[in-house]
């Protein structure tokens, strides 16, 4: 999700280039992308011409391309452009989501329902996140049952498939194990690295079954709406530990790596991936 | 280790300010502290006045204070200097050791046996640190039987416990699990971050029994003859970690944090903990 949360904390970029990072993680063989965000402009202007980018891609048939949207209306412009699948976001945190989205999240939840029943003549998947699902800034802790309630809800009116998002960095292994009991390992993670901790908590999950990860190519990213957010799990830092463990990807490393080089460019400053600047362990520099 | 591995490749710190950094270690409640190494002042500029570093400390009983020494002439100085332990590291790889201290393995193995022989008879224990243990930027990877037979080597020679390095950040959860199999549990790890692995491979170890850790304050260093090391696995990171999993450390957090404070001010860049510059997940900031 590089191109859409990896870019919707830094200074607009053009959507054409979006649209050849979007390309180049298609060819890095990467099957899911969130390619754009069908969000007002003037909330989050870097996510400005979404259907532009949409527009641009080079599509390969095998790869689906996903937009978040906030709305019935999102939707609408979602479809138009022709999108392969939706993601929502509610928080499991009633005050992020206030602040975040002016919603309660009942609100939320009802919007929610609104978009899937808009999709669901097109048969199109809506994702669910749960945002602030391994703990909130503003109420601390958010019991797994209490998460688990939520996604359930959201499947209910629905979602398809839900995924857990560590919105803040809040997530250990422990809180990654503890959530997992309750909720499964048929879910997706979307990790944040603000405490440096994204790579262990994807390898708890992983351990735990869980195959499904949301990442960025470089680690780039982090909320616009929340300042102490660090960037998302890095994609080559994820496929670089898969790599090793003998786990089938489908994913190249070094496409992935240039699709980085790309992403580095374009945000004009060193990507967080520590693997995108010391390279591949079998390219070990001797100093 | 802080004090050592962390600074000796930092510009120079005063002995007055190192002893203030170790003392802050000791308050946090680390009961183990590499404070010094006695090496060629020409060789390693930061690490010159080791002696006085340890005559500066405000020595607590409950705490071991030891010190690098890379062959007898280092011993002999750490004996007068008081320390309770010394900690000695032969390469896994024979073309790092050559160009690191200028010696084949087998001479280093003798180093340790003569630097052993000297101390004995004052019954100080030398922890016998493989070095490249998970892998070498020159030979690529190595083979756990072979690093574990230069570990029981060094046991024959009188090392009391071993210590596995990742030197260049070459470790993965697999690669840990790969050498624990042959090596057991009883090991210490010394783990770098420049992959952005130093947690994980922590925490994969800690799955397989493993209870010592080198570790330092804000994740500083890295090695002076490997330009491309990361720094060491953050203190403040893995007592993050354990405090969250339950397990007791006796260290303190807070203190840890401060200790790290210390470190960023000593010196003079920020340092890569993400702790450190983001706060414990209970201190989560909404932005």
């Amino acid at each position: 999700m590089g191109p859409r949360d990896g870019l919707q904390a830094e200074e607009p970029v053009a959507a054409k280039e979006r649209a050849a990072l979007v390309d180049a993680l298609a060819e890095a063989g990467l099957q899911e992308i969130e390619a754009v965000s069908f969000v007002s402009p003037r909330a989050v202007p870097a996510m400005a011409g979404a259907a532009e980018v949409m527009a641009a891609l080079r599509r390969k048939p095998t790869v689906r391309y996903l937009a978040l949207v906030p709305n019935r209306k999102g939707a609408e412009l979602a479809l138009d452009a022709d999108v392969d699948g939706l993601t929502v976001t509610v928080s499991a945190s009633p005050v992020y989501n206030e602040r975040n989205v002016h919603m309660t999240i009942d609100q939320s939840v009802s919007a929610v329902a609104e978009i899937a029943e808009r999709v669901a003549p097109r048969a199109l998947p809506v994702d669910a996140v749960v945002s602030c699902a391994f703990g909130s800034p503003y109420e601390g802790d958010i019991a797994p049952v209490e998460v688990n309630r939520l996604g359930e809800r959201l499947k209910e009116v629905g979602a398809m498939s839900l995924t857990f998002a560590d919105t803040t960095g809040m997530a250990t292994p422990r809180r990654v194990h503890d959530l997992l009991e309750v909720v499964g390992p048929d879910v997706g993670l979307h990790l944040h690295d603000t405490r440096g901790t994204a790579l262990v908590n994807a390898y708890a999950a992983l351990e735990r079954g869980v195959t499904r990860f949301d990442t960025a190519a470089g680690g780039i990213g982090g909320s616009p709406f929340a300042a102490g957010a660090g960037g998302n799990l890095a994609t080559e830092d994820l496929v670089h530990l898969l790599d090793d463990l003998g786990v089938q990807t489908g994913v190249s490393l070094e496409r992935v790596l240039a699709a980085s080089a790309l992403v580095t460019e374009m945000v004009a400053h060193p990507v967080p991936s520590r693997v995108a600047v010391a390279g591949p362990r079998d390219r070990s520099e001797p100093g």
